[in-house]
């Protein structure tokens, strides 16, 4: 879209999920989606390290089973619902196809985070993990 | 940190914002961030045509001036503060540097829109534009 190459992303892990299909996947994670191990590499251990059980985290995957190449959708595949350029939905489909997660850290153990509730497929790449940010009086 | 390449992101446009150093840049944009303009390629207008003034959204951005090669980091610069691995900050250095910001929508002039608070610096790459979701009942 720019006359720049853009920037390289480079997966820190891979969700291991009972989702395989995107037919499987429900549209949110709060929708019924299961819990989910987040299986780092061992290169990025350190960035981990203050992770913990029982907090909420911020994960963002690459949807590597998107389409790059839509701008417009039809939210939910609803047939009621108009067609709607794509960043005023979460469709995966979308010129970068980043996922928002906001999931519950169940358990860690090493370089694999048990989460809960995440609605990516089996074997998405994992490109970020964040804090989800106290009120700004307490940071 | 794979034996893959890893994934191109594709900025779909840049913030123009009179910050134009990190010393300048608050640490969130709730910490007293200006508004800012994103300007968008003109690819990818037909993704923007339902954003709308007063909404919230959530804006992605490439941190282009970040270190990508820190996995702990000292968060706010707080000596009082320990090393915290950088997954449990939202410090720009990280291995895939992507500002994560919810904003206002303040105006839309056709590719350009005002929102605020907005931390980012002028000129970093705009990768995605996501709605805040509504609670799972009202969508």
């Amino acid at each position: 879209m720019e006359n720049v190459q853009g920037y390289q992303v480079v997966p820190i892990g891979r969700v291991e999920s009972p989702l395989k299909t995107r037919s499987e996947a429900p549209r949110q994670g709060d929708e019924g989606a299961p819990s989910a191990w987040l299986v780092f590499e061992p290169e990025v251990a350190e960035g981990l390290r203050d992770i913990a059980a029982g907090t909420e985290i911020i994960v963002l995957t690459w949807l590597d089973r998107a389409a790059r190449d839509e701008l417009v959708t039809r939210p939910r595949d609803d047939p009621a619902r108009p067609i709607t350029g794509v960043f005023s939905t979460r469709s995966p489909d979308r010129p970068n196809p980043i996922g928002l997660h906001r999931v519950e850290v169940v358990a860690t153990e090493g370089l694999r985070i048990l989460v809960r509730p995440l609605e990516a497929l089996d074997q998405t790449p994992i490109i970020d993990v964040k804090p989800v940010l106290a009120p700004a009086a307490e940071r």
